[in-house]
């Protein structure tokens, strides 16, 4: 079947795009309002109207290293002896309960044809329930488009919403309280709160735990530290502290928000994520990885080690520019500045430089170089599109990335724990470079399974 | 459990309203914005945040009722001569299908507690779909307030949602044409339309079928009628138009939309409502009902015609004011306004004459008053309610109207489905006179059976 050919059919198209905003807003795939008038008021998320064509094979491949990418992630946070040499802040080791949810972001790159790694996200994970909701929708529109049974089979399953809630549910167990509860920590204003709010609703629903939304400033207010170590919000005792804030610097508006993360750490509460993972997700440790033999160190396992390899993409430091290998790839970026691209340590999106920016700030130099990280610029296959924004849909060439999520459950040297939570498609115009589904940029996608 | 003892406490009641926006925005309980920006946006419906106590005796009288009311509905619209006579204009027989979703509106009477008929709705019947979604938000809330087993168990289960599709489905599938779609005929601008398409969604996953919503106007333009007597609406085959519009005089804009009804009526499709029906859900013929013998005279089993008279309240036409029970009635309705209510002859609620009104209308006389009906007011018990609209809650003084659904598909002479189809709770302002959920004054509610 091919899906766009049948949209080239103005009342096809019509009709397709009004039924994909009754399903996401009858399902509750949607967003707060930029301007809400009333207060309440949602829209559909931005969303591809049909799925991406997608390499079965590679897409298997991405799904089945999710483990293994979790373990590295899992034994770098563990080490609190290579976190302060590479970060040099002081990453306190953490005895208690460690709750990772962990996306590993990957483009298909043209050139080779295999699939490289963007980044992997180790604090405030987002789209695992919007983009399993996704793929029920487009289940539902490739009904509605006429597909038979093996079509609709080449969009896999993606239970990323109730592994997300399993993993919180198996942490609020572990920590043993009758009646404690998981603390969300939220920025205030969150416009993709119904991708928050599936997780609570759905953790209510499969395990009887209710989540508090806190901001940080609200911690900083009303968390107490007892000196049993637990953690006690208006009166609740909190099994899992769940970051969906405090990754960007913003997110800590003063002191009193700093000691309230500081607060969180030193409880016996579950985090997602402690510092020490927060950390191992930083770019910085992602290029250190990318040296030789430091993943090897991390996976004793030879087969896992080499698994997770093959999805890195070159990537240079820029700390020691008189490095033989770094002065190599600084020297080949200038020269071909569209092969690369110049990536800040902070996480958040939205300031990566390309182009002729990014060598004008290679041209620049100076100390503050040290903060970005040189990357091999992935080249992803242009595909043809309809987005659906606010009800209209646009059609425009674009490129795809797909996320793999993980969990990880552990208390102390025990994994309860750990295994592949479904996975993301984000989809966006092919000339923008950068920016995710809630910034207004992208929409929300599945893989179509070719 | 008083629920609403729980809610006084200030912080439950504001988890607990975050708890039903939240829930009932994800679970597509929603209505669009009066002024859409975006295009697309919506907002919960209104809502009141407990279920309401009503005896389960009587809930249970009136849902056993609701067959005898279609019966009774059925008989009249099938007796053209009864409704010529009533109503003096042209009843055109209807020889194909019929689907009849019909509501019959109740209130609890508190000097006699017995439960008195409001009206019985025919035509553009709201509510099933969201009514039947707000017992479930019920169910999840309670939940939140900690109520066991017992207290859920008085929440009776709503089907009112998969009646309503499984009425449309069958009809469809007598109609017996392969790919032949329900016709929703709405108003232009609808704001309730989640209500509409929820049967529509839920049509197309029980019984893959389609449906396309026209407004009468498009349908002036699009629908034509062949020698065959199919309606044909854009290379599509009509098995069932189903009218979410065409109740009130505004939704005629000309000759055209007079001449597009004209023709539904006139093809073999299922009308839900036929104009036969619409007109026997008329308050003239419901007047002429009460009258002694009449009820009989439609249904002939004794039993049921008792079972429909006991939800009868006092009703007079006012045609001839000579007639001695007529003047006896408005002799008592002068003296005593605050006990009756005059009501139009036309339907969509909004201009029932009350208490000084009532009393300068009856006293101002004329021709005009023939389109009225006087009618003994129903005083129900006031409760105690939070209302909850726009992600606000509102505690008041408040009114409850019970709805019981009916379906019935007629083809000919052969009743294919005759069933109760759930119930719908509507609750408003115990100080507002007027006004429907959709028109902002009341919120969508369910029976806690005591």
């Amino acid at each position: 079947m091919d899906l766009l050919q049948k949209l080239k059919d103005p009342q096809v198209l019509k009709d397709l795009t009004e039924d994909a905003v009754v399903w996401a807003t009858q399902h509750g795939l949607v967003m707060g309002l930029a301007t809400p008038t009333p207060a309440a008021a949602v829209v559909h998320a931005p969303l591809a109207l049909t799925p991406v064509p997608f390499p079965a094979g590679t897409f298997r491949e991405a799904e089945a290293a999710a483990g293994a990418f979790a373990a590295l992630v899992d034994a770098v946070a563990e080490d609190d002896a290579y976190l302060l040499a590479t970060l040099r802040p002081t990453a306190a080791h953490d005895d208690f309960g460690v709750l990772a949810h962990l996306r590993s972001d990957y483009m298909l790159h043209t050139p080779t044809g295999s699939l490289l790694q963007v980044e992997i996200n180790t604090i405030g994970v987002s789209f695992a329930c919007l983009g399993g909701l996704t793929a029920c929708l487009h289940g539902h529109l490739l009904g509605r488009l006429g597909a038979g049974a093996a079509e609709r089979a080449a969009l896999p399953p993606n239970d990323a919403l109730d592994q997300l809630a399993d993993a919180l549910g198996a942490a609020a167990q572990a920590y043993g309280v009758e009646g404690a509860v998981v603390v969300m920590v939220v920025q205030p204003g969150e416009r993709n709160l119904y991708d928050q709010q599936w997780a609570q609703t759905r953790l209510w629903e499969r395990h009887g735990v209710r989540t508090l939304r806190r901001t940080l400033s609200e911690l900083a207010r009303d968390a107490e530290l007892g000196a049993d170590r637990r953690l006690r919000v208006g009166g609740a005792v909190a099994a899992v502290v769940y970051f969906r804030a405090g990754y960007v610097p913003e997110d800590y508006a003063g002191e009193a928000e700093w000691a309230a993360r500081e607060r969180v750490e030193r409880s016996d509460a579950f985090k997602c994520p402690s510092v020490a993972y927060q950390l191992a997700g930083a770019k910085k440790v992602q290029q250190d990885l990318a040296r030789p033999g430091q993943v090897e160190r991390f996976l004793p396992d030879e087969a896992q080690a080499a698994l997770v390899r093959r999805f890195f993409a070159g990537l240079w430091g820029l700390e020691d520019l008189a490095d033989p290998d770094t002065a190599a790839a600084v020297g080949a970026a200038l020269r071909d500045p569209g092969a690369f691209v110049l990536k800040p340590q902070r996480e958040g999106g939205g300031h990566n430089l390309y182009g002729a920016e990014l060598r004008a700030r290679l041209e620049r130099g100076g100390p503050g170089l040290g903060a970005y990280v040189l990357m091999q610029r992935i080249l992803p296959p242009i595909n043809r599109s309809v987005m659906v924004r606010g009800g209209e849909a646009v059609e425009a060439d674009t490129l795809s990335e797909l996320g793999i999520f993980s969990v990880l459950v552990r208390r102390g040297g025990e994994v309860l724990v750990s295994r592949g939570a479904g996975h993301l498609v984000r989809t966006k115009a092919a000339e923008s470079d950068e920016g995710g589904v809630a910034a207004g940029y992208g929409v929300l996608d599945s893989p179509f399974l070719v």
